[in-house]
This record gives C-alpha cells, structure tokens and sequence, in this order.
C-alpha cells in the first residue's frame, strides 16, 4: 500500500464519470457551458462574489496568481518548506519575472505573525533591497497542520498593515476545511485572502485546480497570464466539468475526510512518535532505518524524510483493512 | 453543424476509455507506466531515437520547446500569421524570456527558404541588432498548406547554413502526414527539425500533446522547464494514456483522414471560391456577408476571416449527412 | 570628417568641466546635492511638476520607462524603425519580461495617428492576442524629422482613446525643440505623454541621459527598476553634474541649434537628392556607390543606407570650413 | 569625516584627467582605441588571454556574468551576506531570468567548500527542485575579510566536482590582491573562477567596472547581453579611458594599499572591539549606542550595522591626521 503522496492516488470515480459526460462539442477554451459557471458555484461556496478559474496544476494555479499579485521586483514572504520554494522549480521566480521568496521560518511549516514582522523588520526600505509586496501560506500546510480562522486572519492583518497581497496555497484546502470545521469564506477572504489555489488533484480529482480570486479586478489580467503561460486548454468542459463533479454533493469534503480520518488511524497508533501534530492527511513518524525497513517489508511505501523520520500521506480512497494493518504494525514498532 | 474549430471537437471514445483504464494508483508525474513508454513508441515512430514528453497544451508544447532552442537575447524566425505569434498571447516571449519573433511573409502561411534568407539578411550583425537563433515552421499551416518532405528539408538546410534551430508546431502534423503520405521521419529529423510538437487535441485528443526532441541531449533541460512552467501534471499518466490510445493501431491517422476527407468534400463544393488549395482540414472560401449569412441560416457555424471570406475547419467525426448538406449549401451559393 | 553619428561625437567642454567640479566626496547613489535638484530644474523646465532621473544610457531610459508603462503580457506600440525596435538588441522585451513591439509604419518613421488606429484594430479583445497597452514614438524621429506639438498631441489623443500609455523617446528630443521652435512641455506632457527620455550623449553629453516622468506616481517603481537593471551608479552626482551643465545657460539648445544648422548647411547642397525633408541633424542623400565613394575619397565618412542612399549625421561640434567642403563635395556630384 | 562607504569617495585625479584626454571623436561603443586595449591590458595581468569589457556599474558586471553562467532555471549558489542578495535590488533574477539564489553561511561572508557541499546535499536531483548551476564568492567579502588563493582553489575545486560555474564578485578585488599577496592569476582562474567582476569605481574609479571573462567563449553572449541591458554607452572610450589610469603604473594597487592601510590605523585602535579581522577596507566594530554617539559628535560618519556594531569603510583618499584623530577616538572609547 503506497503512501508517498496523495498526488498519484486515483481520481475518484465521478471525477471520470464527469468528463466522459462532458465530451462533447462545445465552444473552446473556458467559452463552455461548464466553465461559465464556476464563478456562480464558487461563489456560493465561499458566500461572496469570486471569480473562478480551472488551471491545470497547482504550480501554476499559485504562481499565475503570486504573478498578478507582485510585481517583477517585489518579494513574496513564504515559508521555508512552503511548496512554492521546495517542490514548484523555481516557477514563482518564472511566472512572476524575478520575484523573490523571502523564507521564514516556524514549526511545521506555519507562518506566525511575527515572522513575518521580523522578515520585514530585516528589510531596508531602500531601492537596494527587495521590497516585500505579497506573503503566502499553506493551508493545510506541507507538515500537515493546518491554520484555524483566527489564524489566518491574523496572517491577513499583518499583510494589510505591511501592504502585503496576501496568497494562499490551498493544495490540501479541503483537508484543512474538514480539520478546522471553519466555513471556506472564514479561511480565506474574511482572513483577508486576496488569492488562492483551491485543490483538488491530492483529493480525488484527475488535474483541474481551481484559482479563486477574492479581488476580482484581477481576473482580467489572470485570464491573460493563464493563456500566455500555456494553461488555457481548448476542451476546458473537461476541466469545469471534474471540478464541478468534485463540488457535488460536497464530495471534497468527504473525500477530505476519509483521508485525515485514515491519517487519524495511523496517527493514533504512532502516538509519542509522532513528529507533528495530524490535522489534516499527513503523518511524520519518528522511525529508524531498521524500523522504516520493517515496515516496507509488510508490503508499506512511504518516503524518508530526513534522518529517522518518514512521511506518510493519506489519499482519499485509503480505508479499512489495509490501513488497520498499517496501523498495527506501526504501534508494533 | 460547427465549423469554428478542431479543437472544441469532442475527443474519441478510445481516448476517454484510455483515461478511464488509466485511473488507478500510479507513480506521480511522468513516472508511470505509461508515460515511461513515451519515449519508445515515437521512437518507432519516427524511426529514430527521441525524447518524447507530454505536455497540456500546444501553447506549452511550442514554447517550452523553443525557449530551449532560442537564447532570451535571440530571435526565432516565423511566419506572421503563425500560431505563436498571432494566437499564444505573446507566450514566446515569456517562456524563451524576451526572444523576440521575427516574421516573414509567404502566401498561405508559408515560410520559404528565400524568405528566411532576406530575414537573416536584413539583420546586422552586431549586437546592436537581435540575431535569429531558430526557425519554426508550422505543418499544417494555419491555412491548411502542407510542407512536402522536400519543402521541409529545404528549410532544414537554410537553418543549418545559418546556424538557426529549427521548430515545427505540428498541433496538426497527422493531417499533413496523411495529407503529404510523407513519413513522419521524412517531414521532421530527416528534414532537419530538431523539436517538434506534435498535436493530438485538434485530432480527436482530449487534453494531451506531445512533445519530442530529436535532439536528445535536450531532454533535460525541458524536463525542468516543463516542471518551472507548472506543466507536469500529477497523474502524467493520464496524458501518457490518451497518447498511446491515439497511436494505437493508427487512430491519429484515421482520424486526421477523416478529416481531410471532410476538407475535401468542402472543397469540392466551394471550387472557384477557395482562397487556399485545401490540403489539410481547414478550408477558406470567399462568400459575400450575404452568402455568410444564408449559410449560418442553414445551420452551419464558422468564422469569418477577413472581408469576404470564411473559414471552416473540420474535425474528425464530422461525416455523412450534415457534411453533404453543408457542401450543397455551399455548390448553391 | 566623421558624420557617422552623432553619439561618437566629442563632450563639450563645460560636461567635462562639471565632471571634474562634481569630483567630491558626497552622498553615494543619487543622494548627493547635484541629483537631487534634477527634480527641480527640469520640473522648471516642463513648467509641470516632474520626476528626473539620471539614466546611464538612452537604451536604458527608454526600457526602463516602457517596463513602468507596460505589463509584461502587454504591447508597445511603435514604428518599424525605432531604435527601440532596431537597435537596442530586444532590451525592451528583457527590461519589459517578454512584452512585445507592435510595429507600425509610415514615412521617415514617423507614427500617424491612423497607423495606430489601424494596428489596433487589427487585434482581436480577447486572451489569446497581445493587448497594446502603449504607444511609443522618437522625436526627432531616426529620420531626422519631427513631429509638431500639435502631432504629437494628436497621437497622445489616441494613446487616451485607447487606454495606452504614451511613451516618448527623446534621444534627440534638443534637436526637436529647436527645429519646432515648440516647447518642452508642448512637445511632451501637454500632448499626453507620460514619460520620455531626454538625451544628452548625442547632444555634447558625456554619459548621462535624463528619464522624466510626467506621472509621478510611477517615480518610485521606477527608481527600484533603475538599481535592479544596474543603473545606478555609486558616484551619480557626476551624472547630473553633466545634465545641469548641459542646461545651464541652455547649452543643449545651443548646441541642438548647431548641429541642426550644419544639417541645413548639407542639405542645402543636396537639393534633389535628399530623402527626407531634413528637420534636425540628419541628412539622408540618394548617392550612387560610385559618388559615396568619391565623397569618402575627399575625407568623408557616413554610411551606406540600403541601396542608392547614404545618411550622415551631424553633431553640435561640426561647423565651418570642413562642413563647407562637405557641402561643396555634395553639391559638385 | 565620512566612512559610510568608499563608493562615495572622490575619484583620483588621474582618473579625471584620463576621462579629459579621452573627449575627443572616436568610433563609438567600444570600437574606440582605448575600449580595443582593455583584452590586452588584462591578459598581461593576469597572464593569460582575457576577454575583458567595461560595464558601467558592479551590479551589472555581477549580473551579466551570471546570466552568462547560470541559465534562467538554476541555482546560484552564494553566502546570505553577499551583495549579490543583499543590496542589488534582486539583479540576479532580473538579469538571468528568474535564476534563484541558494544561501549559505559562514563567518565574515566567507563562504566555505563544506558549506556549498552541504547545500547542495540538501537538494534532490529532480525537476521539483531548483538545481545548483554556480557558485558566487566576493573577495574582499562584504565584511572585509579575504580569501587566499588556497581557499579560492578549495572553492574552485568544489565547483568543479559538482559542475558549477564559478563566479568571483571582484568589487574590492584590489583590496584582497593586496591583503593577500597573491597575484590576480592565483585568486581567479588558477583558482578556477570563470568570471568576474572587477572593481574600480570603490578604489579611485568614478564609474566604469571591468568584466573579465576566463572562459573566452562566453565573450559574444556576454557582448550581445551587455548591450540588451542598457550598458553599452556610446562614448565607451571614456570607461576604458578610466580602466587604463586606474591600470596604469599600479594605481589601483596604491590606491587599495592605501586604504588597506587607513583600514589598519583604525583596527590597530579598535583593538578587542573588532567583530572580523581587518584584511582589506572594512571595520566592524563593537559599540554601544552611546559610543557611536561620542565618535559622530567628533565628526566621524559611519553605519550602525546591527546591535552594538558599526561599520567603518575607508577609501584611497584617506589618510594623515583626520584617520589618526579618529583611531584616538576610538581608541578612546
């Protein structure tokens, strides 16, 4: 049973279903009847007017959004482990024409406030030094925690005081909404969210992410930088249509949490070896060689992460005996 | 019936079983099965060694390939109506950071070696002057001309004698394979080509191109431009899927002869009134407003191209009875 | 007698003068005394409040000042022959991340309003074409003719009509003064345009050139971009102290008149055989290759301008008997 | 009396009169007669062929070379204090498009071989990661520490193990040649750097850099970019004019050992005080607020530079009775 990422897991069947139905003709691009109608329903769901778009994958849907909120020569404040330093290639510096990522640190891969006064403080406001236009978080963050409403509007409070976009990757959102019990709209634009991605591939979905837009003077120019960055597919129905699927019935939010219940599963039996806290679908688990071997020798994949821990995650179709097992043979380290 | 464009076709049902059978857990990014085969079938194919990459969209695929031909201070020669230069919202420029287009004219978009030529020989050589680096070329053009082999291979020899890579947008290559019954190698690495797109999307494709390099020593640095461009998807699988079910038992080139076939009952009928000879599946007719009008009243959809033409485009599953109706309409006008 | 260009041309003697009086320990950057009254006296000199800079190089000018006019997905409008079109080696597309030219033409590289008109209305509103989002001119023109405050304020009408901004490049914007007998602010902001480069090199300057920006709002973005391109020097106060001498006592008139006066005194001589009407300091003559030759065998050098042309440059130092001899030499062909 | 910064000093007045005799006609950019010395003038120096250009300030010398080094999709590996990250505006991702710098630490801004062997183990070798493609060093170091030739080798052999381009930021090269002993050759490429930036302009220039390029293959790209940039001035002959005073009779190394040695009056003072050796121009000293107080009170200008530390920058010029009333205050304290 493989828990290296929920990235590579199966797209949930009415994900397929969804674009099998949508595979007829209709006008290009997002001119369809589907994509026409993402800034409605996501508009309800977040309780404000949005603008919506499909974009192909996360890296882009963040950095087209990081690109419209920061300029060439402004800095963006991130997290040191934050997905768009690690793991996006360099896209932010791409997508935005040099922007900087100005790395903070924090347990877990969260932001706190006052790192980012600090990262600030550090800065001369001079033409010599990168000046910080925009900040952006993690929600649920790469370690698995996630940021309460309360935190997030913190964040936000600080970005406004500091003039500060404020961008919100929201790879594993669903994992974070269903963790938190807070409502989409407290975890983004009342917390002052200008921009966020809004995932849905690591939960169930095939490759259609959202970008929503909170400042919809944006959209213009977003729509622009999706085509010129090769993101505006022609048969876009396909991609409207998955989203919409995972929308329905509030499938993400099931499928969000039967993956941080799998991670609670696994969670419980790791107890004091556990690195972090499990808020959303990620496991760190303190294990030596020996103990990371045994596991995989039990039929287990996962990564290392660093020298005796392991990384699991959770995907939204990882449930019942195989889990137990897992789980079982973990308390039995 | 509509005629605006291959590209808002629905895709073959053997594309979307593809995707269907593809749903299953995998390897992340392009480190499945399938996608691990890329390399091998279009190197039957093309009967010769290459690297072969999916990627989401044209756009992407053109742009990521001449970013790793053209240095950012280079020039990159095509034709004015080019599909990068007329409808990829200035994509060069961003992918291959700053390299500037430079176009030529020819009648039915199509660059001539001589054209090439008097490009280069305007251009100083200094470095006052942008230099061209590359050629790119499209086949089937944005007409529907084809380039023979021998066409083709003229331009590879212009590009070799000035130095310059040389790109092919082959977003419809299969109707100019079929078109020319030139093998794919004849119209690309034998003719000199060293990268090309290879377009499925406009051919019964739902989401997925190719890319491949002839120049195998360039893979990895596409590789990471690909991944800094936000355009290795997750479940890459999906797109490897959809590929191979189109080069299975030859479905790319039944379906660009279908196509064609449908382009030539058009032409049949619009005789005199061609502007271009029809050669690929894009047929472009003088028609009054009036004559447009009358036509659009039967049923039929298009675009209008200019004063006193229209152009239609015809896809894959568009046969029989409609396409009959459409041809007399047009004989009547 | 070299007519080359006038960019080779000696200082005058009062810019290096200035240099040497401005070698003093001061403020580092553009804090010193001297850099901070360009503010002053050039807001004195467009009778408008102004923002000054200095610029290192007239490329540098005019890319810095079109990257604060124009996103990076954005067009610039201009003629075919600008320098920034011809001459500056694509740095508007590297100072401006990709944005791209959009070429007009029109005699002696002049920009008509209708020109502009038609450009645009040639573009398609949508995601998928460039968007001019400027229009840029040179005044005088690479032709050596001018436009008049009122062109110039007819072009400005139609950047407003069309949401561009309006960008001017004043290499030799001294010799347009004189040669209109117009004002500073009535060839400039009183026609509509927000920023344009005031040049020195070509004018008895040594290495400065000016950056003046009419929307001030755009001072500081421009100032981060000027240090992130390299462009501000440690030791600035030599670069106003060049720019004040050459305004004191309206030195760069008086030399614009001279150089202007010894293109008369050639163009005189040439009668039928000037290309265009000769508004500032260059000449553009039909000569066949055996009379440029025989021109150089009596001590001339100029260059060839296509076939049947030669074009001669002249420069604020360039009077009397050589000059004479010149004309005689034209004259006598 | 100031000691902000020796880029703020007067320049030496051979440097003017070399900028005086060189007004006079000459071909333009560098086509003159003094720019056509400078390939020579440096290959004598540092004994071997040399392509050497004239930028007009460090941070373009820098970022030019490392666009010519780095491509725009990889890393540069530097310390967190270089100048490259700290005080250039983000140069480094304008100039190479996006290329990403990688922070190390060290003691004094000096980087270590160790260090960059650490940093570039914490990378995977994937396209989800920016892969390190050179390594930047400064020497003299921003905090005025050198490195010897045995330590550039160490670095240089660490480059080479794990192919990356190797860059020096030479703004006080003279200071280390002359603190070290070692010969120009020994601290660059017998060491194994492939470019660097040469200073002039904080040792008595006013303002031209040389660029000196070791791999002379990389001189016509660097050539075509010093001019996309905006640094190719026209009247170049006035920065070469600068180059071979500075050059001649040893000037730069009078001048370097002169404010090494104002340097030494002061660390000789500062005693106990200092925070880093004194090995070139640079003083870091231990005070108190109060302290600081006390010196500006007596006329000394200088930087705070963190808690409890100032900064004190010596130049050519100082020298004699003013730099011994300030060692008295100092040591005084």
């Amino acid at each position: 049973m493989r828990f290296f990422s929920d990235n590579a897991a199966a797209a949930h069947p009415a994900v397929i279903e969804a674009i099998a139905r949508s595979n007829r003709l209709d006008t290009a691009y997002d001119g369809d009847a589907l994509s026409q109608k993402l800034d409605r329903v996501f508009s309800d769901l977040f309780e404000t007017e949005v603008r919506a778009f499909w974009v192909l994958t996360g890296t882009a849907a963040n950095c087209l959004a990081l690109a419209a909120l920061c300029p060439p020569y402004g800095g963006i404040i991130c997290h040191r482990d934050a997905h768009i330093e690690v793991d996006e290639a360099g896209a932010p510096g791409f997508f935005a024409d040099g922007a900087k990522l100005m790395l903070v640190d924090g347990p877990g891969a969260k932001v706190a406030p006052d790192a980012v006064d600090a990262a600030l403080a550090g800065i001369r406001q001079d033409v010599h030094q990168v000046q910080a236009k925009a900040l952006s978080i993690t929600n649920a963050t790469e370690y698995g925690l996630t940021y309460s409403g309360a935190e997030v509007a913190a964040l936000g409070e600080t970005a406004r005081r500091h003039d500060l976009a404020f961008h919100l990757d929201g790879a594993r959102f669903a994992n974070a909404v269903v963790s938190t019990n807070a409502s989409p709209a407290d975890l983004s634009w009342r917390a002052g969210v200008d921009a966020m991605s809004f995932g849905f591939v690591k939960n169930g979905g095939l490759n259609a992410e959202a970008l929503i837009l909170f400042r919809t003077e944006l959209a213009d120019e977003f729509a622009v930088r999706r085509k010129r960055a090769g993101h505006l597919a022609s048969k876009g129905r396909m991609f409207a249509a998955q989203i919409l699927a995972m929308l329905e019935n509030d499938l993400w939010l099931d499928n969000a949490r039967s993956a941080n219940a799998a991670a609670q599963t696994i969670a419980g039996a790791a107890g004091e070896r556990l690195v972090y806290p499990v808020e959303a679908n990620e496991i760190f688990v303190r294990a030596t060689p020996e103990e990371a071997e045994a596991l995989r020798a039990q039929g287990f994949d996962f990564y290392d992460w660093g020298p005796g821990e392991i990384r699991l995650v959770t995907s939204w179709d990882q449930k019942g005996e195989p889990l137990d097992r897992l789980a079982a043979a973990i308390a039995a380290l």
